[in-house]
């Protein structure tokens, strides 16, 4: 299993991205909208693993309580796996709680599911399915 | 520049890495004690990047401070770059300010040195010399 990227809680998505295209030296994605999730994302790419920047579309966006409650930050880290349901699957199996209990649309147009924080000692992990 | 390692901050370092490493489905390297971060770290493998759980050895360690304030969860992120004294310095340039003004000794027997979370929208950026 290996990374995908390291999920950035953001207030000012223009001015982040400038900080972090600069210290990967490459330039960000376009920026996507993640309906579902309420946030604008953009991705900067730092070799195989990308820091995606999430901004609030709406006030009761996750990540907007993110923002209230902790400030700017990181918010939560991805894995990419063969397959998001086998992994939530075998956290349920083993006991611990999960945020999604199937794969749900994510991101770039991928299949994504996150664990509880409590399974990972207040780390938020997301799976991702890709190659 | 790649992803070296993401740092977690944790209270009970054996059963923290009880459930990391049956994620990656890997063993984790052996304790290490830094004393100048007055830490013990374990590394768990997921591929070319590390997860590092840390927990404080003293009640003044940086982690003892960051558990206090926010509790578990994630502390850092590290890249790998060939100099830690080039990326300090252009963030010093770039009117940025840093943890650490050199190079430092760190876990692994390796460079390290930090910026400070302002750089980057509350994010403490770890840079680690390494090939």
């Amino acid at each position: 299993m290996q990374f995908d990227h390291l999920g950035v809680a953001v207030r000012d998505l223009d001015a982040r991205t400038s900080a972090w295209a600069a210290l990967a030296g490459a330039a960000s994605a376009d920026t996507e909208e993640v309906p579902t999730q309420q946030v604008r994302v953009r991705f900067v790419p730092f070799g195989p693993t990308d820091i995606e920047l999430l901004s609030p579309t709406s006030p009761t966006s996750p990540i907007a309580k993110f923002l209230d409650g902790r400030g700017e930050g990181i918010h939560h880290v991805a894995f990419r796996v063969e397959s998001v349901d086998s992994e939530l699957e075998r956290l349920k199996r083993g006991g611990q709680r999960v945020i999604d209990e199937h794969a749900r649309p994510g991101a770039r147009g991928r299949r994504v599911g996150f664990a509880h924080p409590s399974a990972f000692g207040g780390v938020l992990v997301e799976f991702v399915e890709g190659p």
